[in-house]
């Protein structure tokens, strides 16, 4: 395959099929969709639940619990760090983290147009496999459609989710107060500056790739550690930091003050937003969240995320005020200060 | 709106927006996303959970569950007897009913292609709205993204779908053996042929509509009353009948006899197969379902079904036999027969 982030897994090798690219046939319910359940899908992510082939999956729950939805159509399928298919595992998994519970089962519904490569197939069931597995979940149920050429854009991935509320999460955005802390788990706007940069035909100095990534053994150890002194996550996505921060400012009606110095940035991805005339605070996150919490709770909270590997550049970045309600502001290093906004228009389109 | 299915709910006007078709914006996680869900999405779907507005929909489960998921990308998304908002909702709906399940909590993720006219939202929202209170479940958690021009079709939907198993389901496939009858609750590849009508611009003597509706209320009334001699539910979507009974068939590796003159039909129906040259065992449903009951209540069932309403046509169409393992084999009425295989190629893309 020419497209660099197409690393065929060689240690699964395609099954010799009748077919190499996928067909209306492939949607139509009966024998060819049969043949794709059976020899691909179904075959790369086997489990016993998923196996019994009904409708529905049966599953036990027992109190409460987290139920989430997303769909992908994040333009290319393939970039750097990443594709849709580990994408669409990851960005329900943080959903579930975010809700604090433990992601558990996924389900999972392809929207493919006809003309799609099998090998690309092949390549993204194959990442959602290993994400899974990296986030202890499994596929359940599934679903396949087939639309004409022109009539979508290689592939849609649905996921939906389910998972168990932590028994020691307290996770409501009404718990928040003044003086509590605003802390990002890691470096912003990498996600989004991968994408525009391969979109763009853009070179960076190293090989920059999307933070892409599960979060939820993040948001479990601090729950586990400090339990209901955790009020709130959010994994920044579309819209970026500035986007989710105005949501929890304006619902809540609280202000947000933000030290810029503060906000974790790697430098190709600063170098990147000022070619291309982005602010990072708006642009898509995959693997990065934030957390209010307890103010006396602020910098162990800090502490412990930097602790935890891949988390080593968490900061504590802002604080909740009773000034300015449902704003958020930016105050420099050096004096300076501005109202943050909300995302107007769209920066990004087709970012996750 | 000139399309006769387009049936703008008069007493629900669409209040006063800024825009009036759907854009990129409204699919970047900003302030267009955030309009679009307060004054449109959420402001018709409300109920206390959704308006939550968390990652994540906080839901209390005990014990057995189902759960399911579909993606619909019927086309044209207006079609007689309905649209892909409530097709969407009955079809998890019904999968749900079909795993022995209560349907109560429904996502909801678009994919919407820009330039979608607002009233065409507004009415695809109203019918899910409508179905949902008619099947007795909630939207519960969503998600909006928008694609160019030319990279989808008006509106994709997927709904994936929570419900707990009635206490006495006994649903499982691996329970029928030999003698156990099966049932059909009502005239087969109705959908279809209204949805071919209307691609083909062909007129029927009446006005034929789609079967599409919950199918929730029967399945648990024939639970309730005959519990474990209920062994088997399926709703034969794409592919039809004859791939569902297929499926059955070989994963049980059971023979299956089919009594063609038992089989329910509606006249228009039976005509546009003559017309169109399509065999109705392969035409989609969506309103109907197959149920393989302990041979000794086959008659009690089908009269049972044949009291509620609007399954006055339920019939009595088959038997399980050892003969024929993995096979289904249609008997006519003047004694010939044939083999009936599962769908081979594609006869009606996007039929759901």
């Amino acid at each position: 395959m020419s497209n660099p982030n197409l690393r065929m897994s060689l240690s699964c090798p395609m099954p010799k099929l009748d077919f190499d690219i996928i067909t209306l046939g492939h949607g139509s319910g009966g024998l060819l969709t049969n043949q794709l359940l059976d020899k691909v899908i179904l075959d790369v992510l086997q489990n016993p639940i998923l196996d019994k082939r009904h409708d529905g999956a049966f599953l036990e729950m027992n109190g409460p619990m987290a139920f989430t939805t997303d769909s992908f159509v994040i333009s290319p399928i393939f970039f750097p760090g990443g594709n849709i298919g580990d994408l669409a595992i990851h960005g329900t998994v943080n959903d579930l983290a975010m809700s604090g519970a433990t992601p558990q089962y996924i389900s999972l519904a392809f929207i493919i147009e006809e003309g799609l490569n099998m090998e690309e197939l092949w390549e993204i069931l194959h990442s959602i496999k290993h994400a899974t597995q990296q986030a202890g979940v499994k596929v359940v149920t599934g679903d396949t459609k087939v639309v004409e050429r022109g009539k979508g854009d290689k592939i849609f991935i649905n996921t939906s989710g389910i998972g168990a509320i932590h028994p020691k999460a307290k996770i409501d955005a009404t718990r928040i107060q003044k003086g509590d802390k605003v802390i990002l788990s890691g470096p912003i706007a990498t996600h989004g500056i991968a994408i525009m940069s391969q979109r763009e035909g853009l070179q960076f100095g190293t090989s920059l790739t999307s933070d892409s990534q599960p979060l939820n053994a993040a948001t479990l150890a601090l729950i586990e550690e400090f339990d209901e002194h955790i009020k709130f996550f959010r994994d920044p996505t579309r819209g970026g930091v500035a986007s989710s921060l105005n949501e929890v400012a304006s619902s809540q009606k609280i202000g947000i003050d933000l030290k810029g110095h503060k906000i974790p940035m790697l430098d190709e991805v600063r170098g990147g937003c000022e070619l291309l005339g982005l602010d990072p605070l708006y642009v898509a996150n995959e693997g990065v969240f934030i957390a209010i919490v307890a103010g006396s709770k602020g910098e162990e909270v800090e502490d412990f995320l930097k602790n935890i590997d891949g988390f080593e550049q968490a900061s504590l970045v802002g604080e909740v005020v009773e000034e300015h309600p449902s704003q958020v502001i930016l105050h420099s290093g050096i004096g300076g200060k501005r109202v943050v906004h909300m995302l107007v228009g769209e920066q990004l389109p087709r970012i996750c």
